[in-house]
């Protein structure tokens, strides 16, 4: 091995949310390459450095972009919001590293969405959940149908990610209509959008309001269990202590 | 509201894996408050503050003593491993909060062991996932057998917590034999034990192999969907990507 590539998750949003480690080797790199809004994000902080991007839909692209920069002999760090682990580059850059053998990787973990949103809302993920994204770009949503009902009917917590966007613009009141086939429509949910960034905001609601609800590309969406509870307009899914 | 606590997530193990706003907040606190290992962790890089602890099983004392401090005019830190809203501290923070309503509570997430596990295994999690905890301690059995069924079935990749103890040698075995219900012998498995801690080790392995494997409770296994594969000792999940 004599090159290596950092794959950096940098949290939800403001750069004060990654942790120490992805500071550190962001500081240390000379190539930073990422869609341009997470660019954006981290952009300030750290000058001097190279800053290189591809639109969002080319990922392939930027994959490769970081490989050939770092046999140039450069510090690379491939930069993804909130973890790169969960719905992010690390995947595609192991599959793409696969042809770059002399190459190494190291993926540092960061915060993502379901961890960040749930401590805003409080603390809806404290027991066992599942995580689905609800795009069907590059999963047919039977798929997704299946994973939604059983979710529901083992009464996990579920987190939504990629809920809605211009084309799919029903597809979370889809989601709650199966949910509601294992749910009670009182189940406690909740909705947060531009998390750590600019326009922040939460939302509580049951499982029969959030059919209805506005979601957009940058919300990510809670859903509890048959145990979760609003306590103090926070959203809490006990761990079980029987001694409270 | 005249007090506050911040219940933090202080990462997997090592100080710099908690996020930069984590280490603000640990800073500017007056008390810091955690089970001892915990406490170890941080003590060393925050002199001159008030460490408080209790045994492990003592949580609820924890917490109160939490809100009693607070009450002095401190500031007060909760802290928690890994992310304090997964199996943490905020949800039992928010419950017997509810009997202090003069006191608000902040999470600051962190990594948490399965993003952090992922992170040091490949890209496991790339997809949808289950996170789901092996221990009975709070939880029926037979709802956990029910979450491992539906999550084996739905083809979830599925991240374990608390796969074993003293108490449940055999517990990660019996979890095997449920999943190879649904899923191939030949999944792609791993294990991390230890995450960035002394001791950290890592290995990969079929579903079949995992039944037999050991585990403790410093140990978080990782087991594929049906698209799981080996790429350069990684276990990486792919997201879909067509045009690689």
């Amino acid at each position: 091995m004599s090159h290596k590539i950092y794959v950096v998750g940098i949290g939800p949003g403001a750069y004060e949310q990654m942790t120490v480690k992805a500071a550190d080797v962001l500081r240390q790199s000379d190539v930073i390459i990422g869609y341009t809004v997470y660019i954006d994000l981290v952009r300030d902080h750290l000058p001097g450095k190279q800053f290189l991007s591809t639109p969002m839909t080319k990922e392939t692209d930027r994959c490769r972009m970081a490989f050939s920069e770092a046999r140039k002999g450069k510090t690379v760090s491939v930069i993804c919001s909130g973890d790169a682990g969960i719905y992010g580059m690390a995947g595609l850059m192991y599959e793409i590293g696969a042809q770059y053998p002399d190459t190494e990787l190291e993926v540092i973990p960061g915060v993502t969405a379901a961890t960040a949103g749930a401590a805003l809302l409080g603390a809806p993920l404290i027991h066992d959940f599942c995580v689905i994204s609800l795009s069907d770009l590059l999963t047919p949503w039977e798929t997704i149908e299946k994973r939604i009902l059983a979710a529901s009917r083992a009464d996990f917590s579920v987190c939504l990610y990629n809920p809605s966007s211009k084309k799919r613009r029903d597809y979370l009141k889809k989601a709650c209509e199966l949910m509601l086939k294992y749910k009670s429509p009182d189940t406690v949910c909740g909705i947060v959008k531009n998390i750590g960034r600019e326009g922040e905001e939460k939302s509580l609601l049951t499982l029969q309001e959030l059919k209805d609800a506005e979601a957009d590309m940058f919300t990510t969406v809670f859903v509890g269990n048959s145990q979760t509870k609003t306590l103090s307009e926070a959203m809490v899914t006990p761990r079980g202590y029987q001694d409270v």
